[in-house]
C-alpha cells in the first residue's frame, strides 16, 4: 500500500502514532511505550518523516527487529511530502577555543583531534562522545593519572630499530593498541564505524565492534581483510536469547573474540549527553522554549518535565543487570568457545575473579569515565592488581583503556604488565575526518611509541619493563585497606 | 486604639522609637538595646512598617514574646500610611554565570540547583544560605574531599533491584538522607519550611527543623502526614525556663528526636552574610552611600560605623555558651524523654564522649563549614573514628553532613561506616522552586543513590561496605599526635 | 649664610652636588658616592628641593648623621624656589580588583585592609611593604602553609568567658600579638608609626619599634602611655659603636627589650620594590622614557643601565654581616641587660643555638617572604623544633611572624607552642585609614581570636594545646635528612 | 661559470632542482631526498636564492660537506635576481602579555628576559628555544621541582665575603655555572654563538659550544680568551669517520673537554617548534592557505599532506642511535684523550654506569624537557643517585641543567652534591639582547647567588651542604621499585 504525507499526518497523537522511516510508515501506537529510548521524542516525530533524526542512531534493522511486519503498513509517496519546516541550525554548545586546529594536518596530537572534533561535530554527537559521568572527574583523572607517573630512561643502547609488534590473544597487531569499542559511528560519518573497520586493517591493529556500533557487525566483518582481527563487544541481553542468537552471528561472522561489558549493569549519568538532547528539544519543542523564557522568580513552580533521556540511557536499556560470573561459561558456549575478554574490572580481586572463571583477558577500564564516578583509572587498577593479587598477570592478558592520548601514557602501562591499550574516544573524534582521520590517530601512536620506546633505551615491547617506571605517587595512595583474596575464599569453600 | 500613619512616624528616634508590623503598632522603645539583630536595624525602621523586612527572618510569635502585651500600642489605619518610597530594586551581588540553568527541568544536579537559586533568590537569602566562616576554605573542603576518595566498584553481581531505605533512631526511611536543619527559609519562599515538610512526607525521608526556622515547628507538626518523621534541631537558650518550655511543647507535636547542636557556641564569622547586610544598609541609608562615594586618600580617617551584623549573629545571640556534656541528661528529661542527637562533632574524642553520655546518634558536622574555619570534614571525622574510637560506630549512630551533593558522596559516607546523611543548603536553594524544587532534590539523590549502588555492586545500603572505599589520601593526613581516649580517662577517675 | 633658588640649581653636576632639604642646602658632592641609595637618585634631584622625596623614607637626623656640619651651606630663601614642574600624576602600578573595599567599615578583615591599601596607597608605598623576594614564592607559601593545618574543635564546654591575655618577656598584652617591626611607616601615612605607637598603647599590645622607622625611636617612646611596652629592633651597624650609642638611647628611652635581627646580613632581592622605582623612575626621566620607546629588536645593545634600588636595598646597606652568635652578650651589655630577642630563626639547630647563647624569646620568621626565597614558613620551623628540639619550647620564648592574617592562624601556632604572633603587613597596610586603620586590625584580630578560641573550646590560650590541631601535613614534609644537635657539639667541644 | 636568475629559475622542480646560496648556484637534484630537513622545504625554494633561509639554521660549510664539487654550478650575476615578493610580515606566533620587559634595564630576573625574548624573536627562533617534547609537562615539572624543595637558611654567620669560584674538570670557573649546549644562536642574532663566546670570556665561565651551533666551533674558538674554557658537545654521527675528524679538529682548537650526548638517539616531538614550521608553511604556501580556508565539515577527507618538521628533527637526523657505553672509550680516543662528560643521564642506573665506564663528569639531564616527556627533573635524579649510587658523587662530577632560573635554584642542586649548573634556554633568550643580554643573564645569577649563599649562610660553595636543603616533598617520591646496581651485575659477570 502507498500512503500520503497526509495519511500519516492524521496519526501524530499517542493513540494512533504512525511515523516514516526510510519511505516506509510504521504504526508504533503499541511500541510507543516500550521505545528505549522514551516516548517523547516518539511523539514529537509523530505523523512525520523520522528519517534523518532514526538514521544515526538506530543500528540497521533495529526497527524491523522491533516491530513484527504487521506494523509495516506500507510505503508513503515521497511527493506528497511537504518539505519541513527545519528550525535554524543550531549553534554549537560551546565555542571552540579560537586555535583550534582546522586541518588534519594541523593536528599534531590526539588532543589537537579532539578539538577539531569539537568544532567539527554536531553538538549531539561531540556531546555523546565526550560526555562522562557526573562531574566528569573520573574522566579528568584518567588523563591526570599519567601525569603523576614519571619515566626512567635509559641511555646508551642500541636502539636504531624497534619494534612494536604483539599478539592479543595470539592474533597479531602491529601495535599494542586496538580499538576500543564506542557506539554511534554514523554521529560524526556517514560510513561511521566502517571507517574504523577500513583503517584498523590497514593498519593492522585489531577493532573491537561496540554492541551499539550504528553499523551492523556483519556489515564490518564483511569489509574485513585476510588476516584483520575484529572482536565484538556484547551487552548481555535481558532477553538472553536474543543475545545467544548473536553470538553465534558473531562467531560465523569471523570474530575472533567475545568481550563481555561487566562495568555498565546500569548507564552511567552523563549529563553533557542529557543537556545536549535537552537542548535540541528545546530548539524544535516550541512548548519548551516559551518555558524557557518565562521562567524566573515568578514561575517557581512550574510543572517538572519528564526528563530529557541522553544516547547512553537509551542505548543501554535492555542491559541485563543480572549478568554474574558464572554467566561467563553460558557466553563461552553461545559463541561456540571463542576467547573471552572481560571488559570493566575496577578492583584487584574482580581482576582474580576473572580470572579464576576463565576470562582469556581482561581490560581495566572505568567506561571513560562514563559509568561509576570515582572509579579508578586503569593505570591505579594495574597498580592494585601489582600490589594484591600479582599472579593474575601471569594468568590473563591485561589490558588497559581510558585517557591514554600519548604514546608515554601507553609505555607507562605497558612497563607496568599490561599487554594492550584500547583507544576509544580519539577514533571517534577522528571520524570527523572520517578514514583519514582514523588512520592519523593510529600513526601519531605508533611514531610517539616509536620515538619514546626508543628513548626509554629499548627495542621491543618486551625490553619496556616495571623499572621504566616510577609511580610512587600512585603506589603510596593505592587502597590499603584490609584485603580478602575472594580467590581464596572460594576455594577455601570448596 | 486605632493610630495613624502620622502618629507613628512621630516616634522615630532613640529616645521614642515605634514601628507597624502585620498592622500593629509597637513601642519599641525599652526592647531596642536588647534586639538580637542590634540596634541600627531598628532605627532604619523606627516610625515606619517594617513587616516587609520583619517577615522573613522571624519565626511567627518572635515579637509577641520578646514584648510585655502593654507594649502593643494598637492597631494603624492602614489607609494613612504613605505608599514607601523604595529606593531601586538592588542588582544580584553578584553575576551569574551566563549558563545557569533557568528552569527546574534543566536542572540535572544539585549544582545546578545552587546555580539557579544564585540567580533566583534576593541577594540577602543567597548570602545568608551560602555564606561560610572566614575565607570559606573549610565550605570548599567539605566538598573537595570527596573528591580525593575513589571508589571499589565491584562487578558481576546481580543489580537488578535496589533497596535504598534505611532507619534512623528506627524511624523509617526511604533514603540514607535527611534534610537537614537550616534557618529562615521564608528568604526564599513564602511558604519557607513548609515546602521542606510537605516535600519530606511525599518522598518519605526525615525532617530536621530548625530552632530558627522561620515558620513555627508546631505549624510545621501540624502539617506532618501519618508516619512522617519530624527531628527538632535545639539550640539551648541561656534562659533554660525557655528551653524546657519548648522541648516539652516540641514532644508534645510528635517530633521524635531532639537534637542538640553542640558547634555554636558562638557563631562562625560569615563575611558573605555580613558583606550582603553592608550592602543593603547601603543601598538604603544616604549617609553611607555619601561615605563610600567619598572615601579615598583624602579621607582615610573617617569614624568607624558600627560593624553591621549578618543574620547568623543576629540568630545566634540567644544560644548557652556553657553547655556541656552533663546537659544532656537535662535535655532528654526535658522532652520526656525523646532519643538525642548530638549535632557537630568534630573529633574522634568527642565522638566517643557523646556515646559515653547517651547520644543515641550523633552527626559529624562543621556546620556546613559556618563555624570554626579549619575544622575537619565530617568524612575526616568519620575516619578519625575509625582509626581512635571505633567502637562508636557500634554504639551509636552516626551521620554525617557539609558539602554532599551527589549520590556517590552519600555512597562514599555510608561505606565508611556513617548511616545517613544530611543535606542542607541544596534543599534551602531549592525553595527557589517551591516544592517542585525540593521534590527535585530529592528525586536527583535517589536517582543518583540507586545507579551508583548498582554500579558499586551493591543491591541495599549494607552491602555497602568499607572495601568499596579507598580513602587512603585522607587517612594518611588524619591527626597522627599522641591520642588520650577520653572515656578512659573519665573511667579512669571513677 | 641665605642662598637662592638659582644659587643652588648652578650645582646641578656630581663635579657639584647641592641639594635643598628642609630649607636647609646641603653639599654632598663628597658624600655622593657613599650613599646607601645609589648616586643616581642625588643626581635627579642636584640642584633642587628633595625635601618631598627625602622625607618619607629617611628617619629623622639621617642627613645630619651623614655629613660633616660644614656640608650644610646655609638656608635657602624659599620664595626664590621655581614651583617645580610635577610630572602628571602616576597612574597605580597595578589596578586594583574592582571589589576593593573602600571605606574601613567596609573591611571585615585583614585582607580587606590590603586591598584597600593596594587601591589606596601611592605605588612605591605599595611595593614597599608587599613585596617579597624572588618570585614571592615563600610569600605566598607563609600564607598557605595555614591552610594545610586544620584545627580539631572541642565540644560542649563552658565557652563562655574568654581571656586572651598573655605576657611576653614579662609584659603584659592584651592578645597574643605584637605590632612586628616594619620601616618606612611615613610612605603610607604623614604621622607614620606614630599611628602605630598610639594604638599599640590603646590597645595594649607591644609594639616592636623598626630600627628603620621612619620615626625616631626616641620621639614614639615619648608618646608611649604609662605601662606600654615597646621593644626596639636592632640592625647591627658596621661601626659597631654607632650601634652601641643607639642601645644606649633605646635603654634610656624606656624600651623594654632588644631584638636582634639574624635573617638580613644582606637585603633579599625584591623586585616587586625595584620595579616601582623602575616605573618612577621612568616617569621622571626624559632620558629612560625614551628608552623604553624606542626599545625593540633595532635596538638591542643599548648600554645598560647602572640597575635601580629598591627601598630595601637601601635601607639595609649599614647592616653588619659579620654578626655572629657570640655577639649576643656584646648586644646584651651595651643595653644595659635588657632582654634578648633574636628575630629570624628558620631552623631547629639555630633555635637551639639561640637558646643557647642566652637569647630570651627568638622569633621564628622568613622576615615575610622577603629574605631568602625557599625557607619555611614560621610553622614549619615550629615543628621542625618540635621535632628536633623540643626543649627549647621550655627555655625561651617563641614567638612566630609572617602571613598571620587570621584568628585561626593564631591559634594554629599557639597551640603548636608559639607563645605569641607578630603583625607586620597588615598594620603597614591599615596606615592608610591612619589611627583607626591599625585599630580596625588589632580589633579584627581580637574578634577572630575571641570566637575561635571559644569555637575549640577553650577559654585560655593556656588550653589552646596541640592536640588541637592536625598538622600533619606539614609534618610528613619536614626536614629528614641526618639531624646533628649543634648544642650538643658544642657542649661536646668544651 | 655566471649564471642568471632566469637560468636557475628554470630548475625548479624536483627534475631539475637548483638553488642559490650565498650568490653560488648548487645542483640539489640528487641531494634532495637526503636532505636533512626533508624534500619540501627545498621544493619550497627551487630555482630561487635561499640565503636567508638557509643562513641561520645552517652552520658554516654545511652545503660543502654535503654536496660533492662539481654539484656547484657556478656563481649567480645577482643582479639578474628579481627582488622577491615577500608575504606581509608575520605577527608574532602568540602576543606576549601586556607588562613583558622591553628593555634589558627593565629585566630583573632569567623570567623577565623569557618574556622580552618571547617579544622580541621572530616565532620560529621564539619556538625553536622554548619547544619542548609532547605537552610540555616535563618543562613545566624542571622548573616546579625546585619550588617544592625549601632551603634551611642557617644565621650568625660571618657572611661580609662570598667565593663563588670553582672548578669544573680542574679548569676554573668565577662561577658554578656553564653554558649549556644549545644549538642555533643566529636564529636570534647575527652574531648568534659569537655573543656567547664572548661574553663567558669576560664573565669567566665555561660555554660548552653545541655540536648544532650555527657558528663554526673553530671559529668561536679562535675568539677565545687565554685561560677561557670551552667544551664542545658531541653528537656522533652515524658515519664514525666524520665524528673522529671532528673530534681530531675540536681536539686541535683547544677545547678542554668532550660532552658525549645520550638522551637524543632521536629528536624529541616538540610540537610548538612544529607548529611554527606550519605557520611559517601557510603564510608563503598559497595551496595551504586555500586548505586552511576551505577546510571545515564539507572537506574532511581532505589527503593528507607530509607533515612538516620542526629544527629540532630536521637537525638530529644524523645522529647514532647505535651508541653504547663501550664507545666512549673510542671517543676519547678520537679526541686525543680529552676528559668526557656524559649528558642527559636520567638514572641512578646510568649514573653509575656512567663512571664505570670511565666518563670525568656527568650532566644530569631530561635535555630541557625537549626528548623524553615523563622524564625526572635533574634534582629527582641526583636525589634518585644520593639515594642509590651514593658513590657516584665521589668518583665523577656531577653536573645539572634543566629549568634552572634562580640563585637559590641553583644553590638547591650544589647542597645536594652536584658540582656546576647549566645554563641553556636563558642565554639562548638573552641573545636578543646580543652580548648585553648575554652578560646581564651571567650577572643576574651572580647576584642572587651571592645574596643567597650568604642568606643561607655560607660563604663559599664548599659550606654549602646538604643539611641546607630540605627535599623531603621530592624523596618521599622518589622510584622505590626493586632496584638492581647494574655495575654490580658487570662486576659479578667478570
Amino acid at each position: 500500500m502507498v500512503l500520503t504525507g497526509a495519511d500519516v499526518a492524521a496519526h501524530s497523537t499517542r493513540e494512533s502514532l504512525w511515523m516514516i522511516i526510510h519511505g516506509k510508515v510504521y504504526d508504533l501506537t503499541e511500541f510507543c511505550s516500550s521505545h528505549p529510548g522514551g516516548e517523547r521524542v516518539l511523539l514529537k516525530y509523530a505523523g512525520k518523516d523520522a528519517t534523518e533524526e532514526y538514521d544515526p542512531i538506530h543500528p540497521p534493522g533495529t526497527i524491523e527487529e522491533a516491530l513484527t511486519p504487521d506494523k509495516h503498513l506500507g510505503d508513503v509517496d515521497l511527493s506528497t511530502l511537504a518539505a519541513e519546516q527545519k528550525p535554524a541550525e543550531q549553534p554549537a554548545a560551546k565555542a571552540p577555543s579560537g586555535d583550534a586546529p582546522l586541518t588534519l594536518g594541523a593536528c599534531l596530537n590526539l588532543d589537537d583531534i579532539e578539538r577539531a572534533a569539537e568544532k567539527l561535530l554536531k553538538p549531539k554527537a561531540w556531546a555523546y562522545y565526550r560526555s562522562a559521568a557526573d562531574d566528569e572527574k573520573t574522566h579528568d583523572w584518567n588523563r591526570a593519572s599519567f601525569y603523576s607517573v614519571r619515566l626512567r630512561p635509559r641511555v646508551m643502547r642500541d636502539v636504531t630499530h624497534v619494534d612494536l609488534t604483539t599478539t592479543l590473544l595470539g592474533c597479531k597487531s602491529s601495535l599494542p593498541i586496538f580499538v576500543s569499542p564506542a557506539a554511534m559511528g554514523r554521529l560524526a560519518h556517514p560510513d561511521g564505524e566502517k571507517c574504523l573497520a577500513r583503517v584498523a586493517a590497514t593498519q593492522e591493529i585489531p577493532y573491537m565492534v561496540s554492541a551499539n556500533a550504528s553499523v551492523g557487525f556483519e556489515e564490518l566483518a564483511a569489509l574485513a581483510q585476510p588476516g584483520q582481527t575484529l572482536f565484538y563487544q556484547l551487552y548481555v541481553n535481558r532477553d538472553r536469547q536474543k543475545s545467544e542468537d548473536i553470538l553465534k552471528r558473531v562467531a560465523k561472522a569471523g570474530y575472533k573474540a567475545i568481550c563481555v561489558t561487566v562495568d555498565a549493569p546500569v548507564a552511567g549519568k552523563r549529563e553533557r549527553d542529557e543537556r545536549a538532547k535537552l537542548d535540541e528539544d528545546a530548539a524544535t519543542d516550541p512548548n519548551m522554549q516559551k518555558a524557557v523564557k518565562s521562567a524566573g522568580p515568578d514561575a517557581p513552580d512550574a510543572p517538572q518535565d519528564e526528563p530529557s533521556q541522553g544516547i547512553a540511557q537509551a542505548l543501554g536499556s535492555y542491559v541485563d543487570a543480572t549478568l554474574s560470573w558464572t554467566d561467563l561459561a553460558w557466553v563461552r558456549r553461545a559463541s561456540g568457545g571463542l576467547p573471552l575478554i572481560v571488559k570493566g574490572i575496577q578492583t584487584a580481586e574482580d581482576a582474580a575473579l576473572a580470572a579464576h572463571h576463565g576470562a582469556n583477558a581482561i581490560i581495566l577500564s572505568n567506561h571513560g569515565g562514563r559509568q561509576c564516578e570515582g572509579a579508578p583509572s586503569s593505570l591505579e587498577t594495574l597498580l592494585e592488581i601489582r600490589k594484591f593479587e600479582p599472579r593474575v598477570l601471569d594468568k590473563v592478558e591485561v589490558w588497559c583503556d581510558g585517557g591514554f592520548r600519548r604514546g608515554t601514557d601507553v609505555l607507562k602501562a605497558l612497563a607496568l604488565g599490561a599487554r594492550a591499550i584500547g583507544i576509544g574516544r580519539p577514533f571517534m573524534y577522528s571520524l570527523a575526518f572520517g578514514d583519514a582521520g582514523v588512520s592519523k590517530v593510529a600513526t601519531i601512536l605508533r611514531d610517539e611509541l616509536a620515538q619514546n620506546t626508543r628513548l626509554l633505551g629499548a627495542t621491543k615491547l618486551s625490553e619496556v619493563v616495571p623499572a621504566m617506571v616510577n609511580a610512587r605517587e600512585l603506589e603510596d595512595n593505592l587502597y590499603d585497606g584490609p584485603y580478602e583474596s575472594p580467590v581464596k575464599t572460594i576455594l577455601a569453600r570448596l
